[in-house]
């Protein structure tokens, strides 16, 4: 940091995020003499540093981008990846069920690329900490840079390895398997959760859907619940407010459970009443 | 906290959750000697202080409740309230684009029952604040005391003011409106956000919406996004697997936008591409 | 008919649609001397006889009660039924997939209390037919009654039976099972549809759909669709326009073939195309 | 039809459907000695004539084409348009709420190319009458021809004309606006429709729906209806069952009312009733 940085503004060595048309954004380090190449135009880290945040900036074609502080949906939207991530719709009510936030201990499994992981790191603070299992050496070194990359990777412990072959940690706040086959792997998960903890699993087909509702009956997880959810947006004209054309139909179905001694069998809300608590 | 608690098991003082039949949770705080009256029977404090988390406890009817740590999802249903509150879909959504987590600067107006101020001084940490006006006492009086009774209500300062007088901080992080008219204080919202930081509205109507829209643009609040959340449910009978017979059609429209100090016409997503960067 | 019978009015014999508060609708066929009781208020058939279309009458307590001749989506949501009925949304885009219109030779089985035999015999016309095989004698019965009630029986032939057993007709047009395991009967359909005929189904659960789609397979049906349909109301205040609060999550999913005499391996719709031809 | 012609097989002058790999359809009137050319290889119309419905055929590349009588969705998808059209998820919708079958005459204004006619032109039968309006020579033209190919044009009566001017036709059992300005129109509308005859309406903006709900009440159309419809596919391996990745978020909103003489405030259904009487 120089002598001279104002309050308010980018600094060199600070993780910024450079938006425009299309809403496209560039996350980048700021480095004294770097340059930024996009498809709208060169931008120089040097016209970048000592601006304001939230100041138009444009690239050398007089394309506009937009200096600001990237937040997490935006790191998570960029983020490189070699295999298909979870999007903000799917992670952030993941984080809100599985209760993950300040000082919590997570694990998730098959941390893929690291989109799941940057938003746990983030979410658990200094005070918390992330467990991260993945099989594939390669994919896991990537998740690691791409936390380095935003400097948190001190919040998380990498292992690689099996999800058969079991996790280390106990008493674990929330577990979440980004696998396959997350059926398979109750009795794992199970033993590193705390007594109550939170199990959560992504699955694309219903044929694994209903693996894992039998599994996880079997392995005493209560209250679960099965859902997906379908974001839609709109044009932003307020004279011609409408949906847009196209949407993503299908991410994956969430499962969620808690871990338990004894299942009971439990009667599921009234649909009337509003589906395990949503209103 | 007596000299032989055991780890991982519930104590006196402890804020838990009693979850049963139709997935209905009770929120409460040990105390010896008190006695919980739920519609399926009744249960002593004393019979849960010293159980391990993830128990399974019953009333003296019978029916089963589970112990557990509650978790913030967990508190948002369950919060005392007397006007409609957000709810988990759409707060987890609101969260993660804002940016919400530790150490943040947030600030909301309108607070009402404190659903979403709960969720906002989970997620900022004890290195954040949350900053809540509204303008009836009685409605703050009462996120008050629910947010005392989580042991949160140090990191929210509650203002008592009319978004109209303007907000007293500068440089936020992240603003929420939760308000019927939000487009008639863009103005003091974004004298209050810092550079490039997060706005965010929910509003019932369309027309509310093209109101918006107009004074998003007008207050220069650039990469404005519209948007809806359909939340769907499944039975969990996993041979009988369907979505359940009903949902909730609407709760409102979110809408976000960042704030910057010249705002240019825009390109939006390519429906093609995902929306505004979602897949 | 009378000799003062204007046209456009209603007269004696007439099936008609009293509608009011609510929306709610009451069928009936006018008989003098006759009356309607509702639960809001008495209606004579004499103060209806002779009144135009579409005439705001009111009941004894003078709540409105507005005079039509009922369409074929009035007819199906009035139905009597002693068991789930189909609804438009499913009915009206079942009958569009499988053709079904003036002249055409069409195949039920499972008819249950008629509604979609209604639809089936309202779009054939004078020239078509509807073969309508039902297991249960009184829920055949039911369906008689319904489809004489609207003078529609002279175009349904009812046949008590088993589906197991098979069906009489030859070379329908289109065939729809409304059973739990229509995946059990394909052989028997196929041996009643004729070549490049429509089937149609319409199952639950997802479990059943797996079971449909192997049996499509597996008995020569080709081009093979897989769909639901999500219906969403509005409120109709111009100023306060947004959707209504709850809607139906799920009737069942629907699937469509067509019989063929050998089934290759097709390339589904690529995705962006727009899913099996729609858009 | 030539002496030789067998039963269920394919004759010269039959219109035609040869359906290949990703469900793309080819409508086409057999002609001796015409060719089919196709993305996928060569069809000769001469290996056609004689075979059986439901015949698996090949091009001259060996890519699998399915001969069917083309069934009214098939027609739609295909149709030469140079505008948008309508879909089969709406126009089924459209026509079951319209009462739209055989024996009714039909008014629609803003034919464009004339998918929603040829739908209305099949439905009505021999009996029945469609009148179309449209401002445009050159769309009704192409309309024509459309209507033409498939044999329907004798059902369909096409003016040219602005629908300011109004139509000439009185009492229409329903009438159907797919304008970008509905809303002005409905004195013309109300004059051409029967008492309590049915009005459809099919805009893209929440802006528009605002316009024509004021419109609807001023004009005194009751039982005001407004609606969108979602349809999504699921992939059709039964082993990987799951929704497709995409879909149509949105085509437009549809509206529908009854033509009366006097309106009241009525309410609305009750939510939890099912809106309408949807289920």
């Amino acid at each position: 940091m120089t002598d001279d940085w104002v309050e308010g503004t980018a600094k060199e060595g600070d993780l910024v995020q450079l938006q425009g048309s299309g809403y496209k954004s560039h996350i980048l380090r700021l480095q004294a003499g770097a340059v930024l190449q996009t498809h709208r135009g060169v931008i120089r880290h040097d016209d970048v540093i000592g601006q304001k945040w939230g100041t138009r900036l444009q690239s050398h074609q007089g394309n506009p981008f937009y200096l600001f502080q990237p937040g997490l949906a935006d790191l998570i939207r960029e983020i490189k990846r070699t295999t298909q991530i979870m999007y903000p719709k799917e992670i952030s009510y993941v984080m809100m069920i599985l209760g993950v936030g300040p000082g919590k201990r997570v694990l998730e499994c098959g941390g893929g690329s690291g989109a799941l992981t940057t938003a746990f790191a983030t979410m658990v603070g200094e005070e918390g900490k992330v467990y991260s299992y993945e099989r594939k050496p390669e994919i896991q070194a990537l998740a690691r840079s791409n936390l380095a990359r935003v400097n948190l990777d001190s919040r998380v412990v990498f292992k690689l390895g099996d999800a058969a072959d079991g996790f280390e940690e106990r008493d674990v706040d929330a577990l979440f398997l980004d696998l396959p086959n997350p059926y398979d792997y109750l009795v794992q998960a199970k033993a590193s959760l705390k007594g109550g903890g939170y199990l959560g699993m992504l699955v694309p087909t219903v044929n694994q859907v209903e693996r894992c509702l039998q599994a996880l009956q079997h392995h005493q997880f209560a209250f679960v619940e099965v859902c997906e959810i379908l974001l839609r947006y709109y044009k932003t004209d307020w004279d011609r407010l409408r949906p847009v054309d196209r949407m993503i139909a299908h991410t994956g179905y969430l499962l969620f459970g808690r871990s338990v001694d004894r299942l009971d069998a439990l009667e599921e809300p009234e649909e009337v009443e509003g589906n395990g608590g949503e209103l």
